[in-house]
């Protein structure tokens, strides 16, 4: 497996653009984006568990019911929920699809990003179609990620390529997504494309097994969007036999899915919405791995616990309250708490109680940009891992006044 | 019932006081408080359900097992909390009450307040309390409300006259709490005393009936704290016949107890750390109060939905958002969603979609420093009300850095 440019083009068959259409009012800001493949995929999606949901999530479980797609179009700056015409308009951009690229409509995945219950007007969607349609290629991936984006400051794109039967395959992804995160069963808007062979019902097996451990354990704000969505295109154009069942290349599949989601983990969590720093909760010695995710889940999610990592202060008692109003079972009187980062490593706590520390050396192994918090809980195997970011004053500044 | 003056001295037979000895850096805070009653009361409390408990409530609750105390001391500064010698700290306040104010230590209730994980020395408070014990006097509660403070900018009491048996009684009550704010069962610190009588065991009745819709309903920040606890002490001193069964008295008794902790929950949401505004969220026509309660408690404690709110800027999609995801039996096509404060009223969802409203009048709505959301679910009949606060710069501020 190894780490390659592209995005989501890096696999054979699939082709990106993003353009401005209109729907922002900046004109910088690409809003309009497409992914298309050569062929019709394999598609497997896993969607927010929000009551609320935007209208795209209707129209997509619609479209990919029979397990194919062959085409995402997503927008930014409107997120098409709580609109009593949304379906229409959702339908429309498949529409619009359709008609410009010439992937029929029911083949395609549709998605919207942005303010809630703002009605979404299809014109600009139209006006903006050809030339996205022209700009269509295996080069312009970066500016379908770029199309996605709210409030994210970086385009977050990775690929990777690999083998199977000898084959070489590949994998690639973009994703969005700074607030309003706290997924359940699905997450923020992921679009992932690979050539690897795989039946829609494998595809969906192992998207499904992947959210669990990847997006479901990052948290940014605690909001679960009414807009998540994960979707996944496998054309198949590698040429390797298509994988039916478990076994070893499916084994390989979810390994490299696997590190194409944590990466983007990774890359929301950090630009979480103000967000100056990564924090990747890491919890071990669990009594079950069910324990380890709450566990990690709650810390990460402390506002008190978010901010103090904010100010670089190493205040672990606001760790061993996340941990003891998480819910999860738990012996807090073995729990351990660290700090590790690339400046260095300071333990805080030991069973349960303070350990002397220097706070200067705290300081510094928390004033880098990425820190990890070990929680050890001395009762069983079970481990987790969770994303998230610190609680910071732009956090407040960026939702204040989103709308405007 | 009538409001008056003297907090939690306005009960006859109560005496209170609070000094500087030392705990808190800062010479100008009081950080010692202790309350007395001239004879044996009936106590009852209710504790943070955090599995990480303070070694103050460990102590306490072998104290007020019995039914009775006569005395609550409370040190702000320091939580006393995952402290290896924490209960013996504990249990020495308690003694130390005892040598100075002549009130057995295990009538003694005591609580902390303050950071979690580090040493708390006996030192400052064996040399604070003989001045505390010689202040002691029933007009200095606002010394008492002060020195149980961490960063709260306002003291919180309160006290009502009422009548029973035609006798006249009177309920008063201090609190603190400002962050690490999310009940469970229990509250931040509340000490309340009376002079009604009535058996420990309707005492705890009635005060654990009361926080389930009192501070049960309150959240600064989702963070549940160590070192919450509700205690009421009642003296017997009005000479009412005492209740020991439910029947009119007992609900005159729990309806001034009910106005007494609603009016600690309204000002300690506005006092939240780092608060502009006070958020009252009000859901009606719920299938039932359950469901109330999840609804309103969601939408309250929304990060995005709270910051919003800090901006003065009408983003119901947020209400609707935390409605969705709350876990609740809500059906979101019939949600009703208004902003009401002194400046005006605004509705801006009916039956799940946005209506046309005006975002001059909705911000001016928005401006007040009181602020009411008005959650319709059409659905039935259960109501319930839940209090926050916006989230703010200063919240950042206060805890990017609150150990220094």
């Amino acid at each position: 497996m190894k780490r390659m440019e592209g995005g989501v083009c890096a696999a054979a068959g699939f082709k990106a653009n993003g353009v401005h259409c209109g729907i922002r009012k900046n004109k910088t800001k690409r809003d309009l984006s497409l992914i298309v493949s050569d062929v019709r995929c394999s598609a497997a999606c896993v969607y927010t568990q929000n009551l609320v949901k935007g209208a795209p999530i209707v129209v997509t479980k619609k479209h990919v019911a029979d397990g194919y797609a062959q085409a995402i179009v997503c927008n930014s700056g409107n997120a098409n929920t709580c609109n009593a015409d949304g379906v229409e308009i959702a339908e429309g951009m498949c529409s619009l699809v359709e008609k410009y690229a010439k992937i029929p409509a029911q083949d395609v995945i549709v998605a919207s990003t942005g303010v809630i219950g703002q009605p979404l007007s299809l014109e600009p969607i139209a006006d903006g179609m050809p030339a996205l349609v022209d700009g269509l290629s295996a080069v312009n991936g970066l500016y379908a990620a770029q199309g996605i984006m709210t409030t994210d400051t970086v385009e977050k794109q990775i690929a990777y390529t690999f083998e199977l039967d000898g084959k070489e395959c590949h994998i690639g992804a973009i994703g969005k997504g700074v607030g309003m995160i706290n997924p359940n069963m699905a997450t923020m808007l992921i679009f992932i494309t690979t050539d690897a062979a795989i039946s829609p019902e494998m595809l969906q097996k192992a998207l499904s097994a992947d959210v669990k451990d990847s997006f479901n354990m990052v948290s940014v704000d605690g909001d679960t969007s009414t807009n998540d969505m994960v979707a996944i295109l496998a054309n198949g154009l590698a040429g390797n036999a298509e994988i039916r069942e478990p076994g070893k290349n499916f084994t390989v599949f979810r390994k490299v899915l696997k590190k194409t989601t944590t990466y983007l983990c990774r890359k929301i969590a950090k630009d979480g919405e103000g967000a100056t720093k990564l924090l990747e909760c890491k919890v071990s010695g669990a009594k079950n791995k069910r324990t380890a995710k709450i566990v990690a889940k709650s810390v990460i999610k402390s506002s008190l616990f978010k901010a103090a990592m904010f100010g670089a202060d190493a205040n672990w008692g606001r760790v061993l309250c996340a941990i003891g109003y998480s819910g999860a079972d738990v012996d807090v009187s073995k729990v351990m708490v660290a700090f590790r980062s690339r400046a260095g490593y300071v333990c805080v706590c030991e069973n349960g109680s303070g350990l002397p520390f220097s706070e200067e050396e705290a300081k510094r192994v928390l004033s880098a940009d990425e820190i990890e918090v070990l929680i050890g809980l001395n009762d069983g195997n079970g481990s987790a891992v969770a994303w998230g970011c610190d609680l910071t004053y732009d956090y407040v500044k960026i939702n204040g006044d989103y709308r405007t």
